[in-house]
């Protein structure tokens, strides 16, 4: 990777179907159907046998009517349109009017396989095949010492767009001026950039603790700050700060791609400090609401002039120390491609 | 046909431009230019000479303004822009500021072929051709035995779509209902489908009376059920009832391909009945528009989701008993390939 | 060019952009980035060392944020993501964070030559390359003798159908009938169109007073009538009067391109009149926005219409005077073809 050479316009986003992703969270799917979409795609979501969710292209396979605007029979999903009941896995269970047997495998709905754990759906993005591995589980998320935020936001960009940002430290003097860091006395840290397989991580060496609210809030009383941006395929950002022995604070969000230039975020954010939970929670709630808010309307300029412009067109410097490596953990997943390598270490300066 | 098997994703609607469409009613022809659609082609109908209804390619061929925004003078169309004027023909007939001759025929507006006959203006699909045959003719539309009931809808759905969701039986109970049937104590009735050149139509043998709302407000005291549904190319629907002797119901619909995913519809209701008209009208006129309106909205979600999927991917069974014979008479129709076969007849057993 | 044949369907609008264009007037550009657009890519503009104005592509070379979106920081335009700063050259100055030389030839944004005159900002079409010859000189328009009104207004249709509809004579007295010309007791009058390498300019020879308001507003008592329409590539179109020895009415538009069917005009209306120009200015101006406004529905019928159809499909007359000139100048400058040819001059008559 030669960083300062400009890199042509690219093809749509890469597309990794062979993964888990958040659909929703178990709060959200009742005794409704759910419509969700997943690469452009339409799903389904809904519970069948003793509440297990469930989740089938949402198409009728009979006459293309979304099966999301049915309801829930029994264990049985209903098409709106002319009653076919399918169940989990997709097979059509009833075709009124029809005397013969409904249970074809002409008349059944793809399905997707479905894990819930830790409060969120997850779905495998292919259909008609057997999720491989374990979806991803949030540390701390269900840890009693911690307090514990979950939130879910969405942004108009595509995954690597959204987790570039979420991991890029050199926005934030600008795009969050005040809130986090500041452009003034820079001073230079080591950056430590490892990437392996399926992640890609970057330590921060000699950061002092954050000047701006943000920090301060973290910790009055400064510390040492160990500090690293984490980004694990297909698609979790992880933001990792311990300022000084007592304060642990980590920031994991599942990302969804809902279409090309649509991403949700469910995210958790878990907590340990000297400061009560009761105090720290309406402290740093709307700080981080703040600056994902900002975050939001720059990735939508973004996405945008991109747009316009007919595609990408980026040009890197040694200090887009994580977005780079996304990119790459992500073509290389789309394509398909074996990922033998070793892991790379690579360090870098940053002035912050 | 193999009804099993899934249709694969198709090409947008067939379009079969030689034959005869309803572009409005004759009430709303007046004195102003009428702009209206077919197949997506901008049309403007007038009236020319003696009143009589005109049909132009909505387009001056001198720089494309649409001569709809013009206005009739005399029996000319003046375009706005540099005021040429056309004939019923689209024979230009006056160009203001020319010396010369404005007649020529590089100068002609296209003109499409137009007959008026019993409240409708229909219009022969493709320009500078003369119609064939006559425009359909709807039975007992001025027949003073029958309560007559003219209605012009719309649906954002293909022809192929409509006519099938009109003609369609088993929908019946799940979105209509309580209207008209229900799901419950079904019993096995045969159906007789016969398609010939032109068209397709389907008899229910031993159906009872329909046990809805609808049912009961035609024939309170019950009797033997005589149910038709019929299509004709290339747009026409039509489903007949006769209960016992004494009551008949005939709806006919004119469907017009607004454009791919736009339908206009015709329809005129002819009642004869024990009861009075003005008695039958107030009642059934409302549960109508409301089986039309869930009709409207099954049908935009299923385009919805044909649209969002690049295409449709039907299966049929043996109880989709006309929709799958209408595609193929007009796929065969919009590729103008001779329909020699002789008529075929096919029994099934639909419960209802 | 035989004006009698059908112009086949046309592909989108032809592109001259190695010419100067209009952007915004002096006035527009203050101390923030404004954002244009010319032929559909987004530029910015802004004002740097000395407060010259400069343009720069809208599109940070980094991670295509809009630079119009940042703020101008003493010379330099401050990217809103991560704060790099260009010149009016585009050359990046700085990329805070970064321990390196920022100012390197990928790091550059693309720059457009500007020329700043008579209280506009022009614009070279094509990034990266010096502007050649000056931006047009907009006659009288800083002179004392004539009432000066400086208007801009745009319109939804290309460069090439608006300037045809501004330099169109018959389409007057149906458009814009009573304000100007009439459609009753014509005369025909001499025309003289005289085309060369990069205009075409068309005399009416023996016109009578415009009979309409606009007429008697610029001449009271009548007088002899001098009448040029010319347009100058690549997009000024102007229109002349002298009426008797006192009354001299020059109108000129620079046409700015904003993308393949939208269109900025920067007009100078110039105009020397025995009735002071207290008077003129009040009397004239609303006569003209609303024949202005007349033009603007027009064109974006006819837009309309060109879209629906897929393409434009024009007949011209040999009273079409000046509008197939037009195209034939933009299209061999789109080409870049030489334009080696002798004048042509032709006459006709025009019925007025």
């Amino acid at each position: 990777m030669s960083p300062q050479l400009p890199v042509p316009v690219r093809p749509p986003n890469p597309r990794v179907e062979r993964a888990w992703y958040v659909l929703c969270t178990s709060r959200e799917l009742g005794r409704r159907p759910l419509a969700r979409q997943l690469y452009g795609v339409p799903l389904v979501l809904f519970r069948g046998a003793g509440g297990a969710a469930a989740a089938l292209v949402d198409r009728c396979p009979h006459r293309n009517v979304p099966l999301s605007e049915g309801v829930v029979e029994g264990e049985l999903l209903r098409c709106p349109y002319h009653g076919w009941r399918f169940d989990a896995a997709g097979r059509c269970k009833a075709i009124p009017g029809l005397a013969g047997e409904p249970d074809r495998a002409a008349h059944a709905a793809l399905a997707h396989d479905v894990r819930e754990q830790q409060g969120y759906v997850w779905v495998w993005g292919r259909a008609g095949e057997p999720g491989e591995g374990e979806p991803f589980r949030f540390r701390h998320a269900d840890d009693p010492q911690y307090t514990v935020v979950r939130r879910k936001v969405s942004a108009d960009a595509s995954v690597h767009l959204v987790a570039e940002n979420a991991l890029d430290v050199p926005h934030t003097a600008f795009l969050h001026g005040g809130l986090f860091r500041s452009d003034a006395d820079r001073k230079p840290i080591r950056c430590v950039v490892t990437r392996e397989a399926d992640r890609v991580a970057c330590e921060y060496v000699g950061e002092a603790r954050p000047s701006g609210l943000v920090g301060r809030l973290l910790s009055p009383s400064g510390g040492e700050v160990v500090h690293f941006d984490r980004f694990y395929l297909p698609s979790i950002v992880e933001v990792e700060y311990r300022i000084g022995a007592e304060n642990h604070i980590l920031v994991d969000a599942a990302l969804t791609p809902v279409d090309d230039d649509r991403t949700d975020l469910y995210a958790v954010v878990a907590l340990k400090s000297r400061i009560p939970g009761w105090l720290v929670r309406p402290l740093v709630t709307p700080v981080a609401l703040r600056i994902f808010a900002q975050d939001q309307a720059i990735l939508r300029k973004q996405v945008g002039t991109i747009q316009r412009f007919g595609g990408a067109r980026f040009v890197s410097t040694e200090i887009d120390l994580v977005g780079p490596h996304i990119l790459k953990l992500l073509l290389r997943a789309a394509s398909g491609a074996p990922s033998p390598e070793q892991p790379s270490v690579r360090e870098g300066t940053l002035l912050v």
